[in-house]
């Protein structure tokens, strides 16, 4: 176990998550078209990071990993919902997702429009029929993280702030809302549903917080400097998109030096809180793949 | 208090409901134009049925009325989430609501989209940092009412069952996802939220499936039977639209004895369970203007 290694660990937990993620969706019995869409997006692959960070929480608290189940696949449910809603024509209009035709196009815009809101409630169903941990308290975090004060808010930016006006204190804010708060919910939310110390829930909350924006950072600088064919997409698509992006704002450097800066404070809050323990040891690597993924 | 009389009483709790839904909204603090497009759709109007019968349960129960209030507006947040997402173009396209221009009209399709999202998860926020309920027992029941084995999988059926396809059965399912399960949930799930005994939710949820589908029966005959000017819609246009409807499959007096059955089971449940009191009174004094609804 001391040899244990982000990426490998990240890698060997998606299929237990999905093994998961398919059991509970089962669980819930939802007949036809609209299981099928919901399961169609669920099982289109990912890193499922968010439950895995649920996971590494879960272990690095000592508490049962069962416990981390319904609360992790919940992330994994509300992540797709966004997904499949950002994917629609009135949104990013996206015919693909991960070289998949995205939901809306393999079914329909009604049914995509009502397999992601679905998923969207049946999160909370996840937590109140299968979940055994402090419901009150990770429930606040879970729902913050995905309504109109996180995921749905951060989305609503990007629809509506002109790309050309956004500096890099609203890129920040943007990326808080679009993809730290759902860490949070995968952190700090995961330690109060286990009923962690209120110091340690804390200490996660920064981690995620700092994380989920250098994570951002990181995919802006890998749209320049990346190749397609490792990108999976096509390079520079947010310049010729016009996209404020944060290279653009400060260049490559200094995009690169708020990356080890955000993902550093990221650590330090971590160290601040928890002793040094193997699992403890993956979130910090984490941290590094973070920093080093637009290297 | 003797002399109450469910329509009046209707009315009257109307408007305190109104004064809690802008009180939970404005102390989410959400920013800008997703608290406005959510304020637009909470603050449109409607009955506020299902806060109301949530309101009579915990009167019914003797309970304090603060208790009920976050539970109640939730309930509220749902209903209007599915009222803006049904209304989008790839659904039913609707341009107005209640007269006024729908959600997407008004504002844009994407914010539109994005509302409804927040309403769904932020009616679980209400829930979880307002509430004092009993939280897993309720939250069963209210999650189970909106998602794929409630309202979002009635609206499904909705939108891919053809009407020329629909039987009694049919129609008596497709109803009871997208009204009872929220009627369940206002009832049942309000009594659940205040610890009341299992009997006493039970019957509750079998008074709001009979009542659900008798209300929507009931709408069918008016939109028969009525005039434009009592509806406020034009009246004709199920058969326009060559919907399937109860009078068409079972005649206008087959339809109204399957009213009065369906609440006369209702009241039967109810007076199962309570004793009299002025505030069951008013339950079966909504059975009782359900059946009349269509007279």
């Amino acid at each position: 176990m001391t040899e244990m290694n982000f990426l490998e660990l990240l890698k060997a937990e998606k299929e237990n998550t999905e093994k998961y993620l398919k059991f509970y969706l089962d669980s819930l019995h939802i007949p036809g078209v609209l299981h099928d869409a919901m399961e169609y997006s669920l099982s289109a692959g990912g890193k499922r990071l968010r439950p895995f960070l649920a996971v590494v929480v879960c272990e690095m608290l000592g508490k049962p990993r069962e416990l981390i189940m319904p609360y992790a696949c919940a992330l994994e449910f509300v992540h797709t919902f966004s997904l499949i809603h950002d994917d629609l024509p009135a949104l990013d209009n996206d015919d693909l997702r991960r070289g998949k035709p995205s939901c809306h196009k393999a079914f329909r815009e009604d049914i995509a429009i009502l397999a992601g809101d679905a998923l969207n409630t049946d999160a909370f169903s996840l937590l109140f029929e299968f979940g055994e941990g402090n419901l009150k308290r990770a429930g606040k975090y879970f729902s913050k993280a995905v309504g109109g004060r996180g995921m749905t808010l951060g989305q609503i930016y990007d629809c509506t702030i002109p790309e050309n006006e956004r500096t890099a204190e609203k890129l920040d804010f943007i990326n808080y809302y679009k993809t730290s708060e759902l860490f949070i919910a995968a952190t700090a939310g995961a330690a109060a549903w286990l009923d962690a110390d209120e110091k340690e829930v804390n200490a996660l909350e920064e981690f995620a917080t700092e994380l989920g924006i250098a994570f951002q950072i990181s995919d802006d600088i890998l749209d320049i400097t990346s190749t397609t064919e490792k990108l999976g997409k096509p390079v520079g698509s947010d310049a010729e998109l016009n996209k404020m992006t944060y290279p653009a704002l400060m260049g490559l450097d200094g995009a690169r030096n708020a990356v080890v800066k955000r993902t550093e404070k990221a650590k330090a809050a971590l160290m601040s809180a928890f002793k040094e323990s193997e699992w403890m040891e993956i979130l910090l690597q984490f941290a590094d793949y973070v920093r080093d993924m637009a290297k």
